[in-house]
């Protein structure tokens, strides 16, 4: 394997450690060491890799949402407009376990975010990046003619990105008895009301 | 003033000086320490009012949420179905200082409680309260047969409680570029769709 390769892959199952610390004991929990150790590495080799704890938050952080456009860009969209956002919308939102460790990661840097300036400035560019694939979908249904006709798409999209990030909190601090389905469910009531 | 008036209002001043702290620091940089020199008072002072760190936190948590229930008890519900139900949202959500407070402690309390069993039960019962809530308004319209004739009520509660928590985030996390009127605008929306 060559070794640039090599590295970014152990830079990611790095950030996964993390990820499992933070789900075991929240962001506050995260110590380099105890990541190490998560990850079955000596302290070493691990500044091998993040020199300092920040450089492997925001790592960790910006991980979750390389993930999801990585899983949207392999999507494959060319069926039915409906269905296509009804596949996007997915994998945003915590339907396994893969991606409800994503949201939690997600929630917990969320929160974090509101006093801590660095984590701010990604937490900002996720939030936008959101925002622009939601404006994307509206705009491509009213381009369609599909949507009812009193459709506004700037709050169409506030209120779609709103209600996914609520389902995604949902999702995650109810996942006993706010389930997958649930989540399907409005969010497909969701679509049909928009839809003509 | 009586004793016991006072002692719960003590209570009370020391659970904002909390919620200041968790503003400021995040609920990890909360030590009763800390809040007793954020309220001006001793440690042994505080500890008189609050004998464990456990119970500063929690009683802090479940004021947000009385406070809210108070403001929203104390509304002047007689009018328009429609402006009650705004009305009783806006309680909900940031649209001046106090609520973003409110708002912000909740975000902080909602991600630390997926790893602290102890506000994960409080977490719990806010959620479900809010539920109830929403879904009395949501019954309420369909009973004055003022929604559209294909309401789902268990879907359309489900879908109002995770638009306006989806709000409560944004309106804490943007808080510069997702403004109170973007809010009062989405809500207003929402309900234009929900009803006839």
């Amino acid at each position: 394997m060559p070794k640039i390769v090599n590295h970014h892959i152990r830079r990611e199952q790095l950030a996964e450690a993390t990820w499992r610390v933070i789900r075991q004991k929240g962001l506050e929990g995260v110590s380099v060491r105890g990541v190490a150790e998560e990850a079955g590495i000596s302290l070493g080799a691990l500044r091998h890799y993040f020199s300092t704890q920040s450089e492997l938050l925001s790592f960790s952080m910006r991980l979750v949402s390389e993930r999801i456009k990585e899983r949207i860009e392999k999507l494959d969209l060319n069926g039915d407009p409906r269905q296509d956002i009804e596949m996007i919308i997915a994998e945003l939102v915590p339907l396994d376990e893969e991606r409800l460790a994503e949201c939690e990661v997600w929630l917990a840097f969320t929160a974090r975010a509101l006093f801590d300036e660095n984590l701010r400035i990604h937490s900002k560019e996720v939030h936008h990046s959101l925002y622009i694939l939601f404006r994307q979908i509206i705009d491509s249904l009213i381009r369609l003619k599909l949507t009812r006709q009193d459709i506004d798409a700037e709050l169409e999209t506030k209120r779609l990105h709103a209600l996914v990030d609520g389902l995604v909190v949902h999702g995650v601090t109810r996942a006993q008895s706010f389930t997958p389905e649930d989540i399907t469910r409005i969010v497909s009531y969701h679509l049909d009301n928009i839809l003509r």
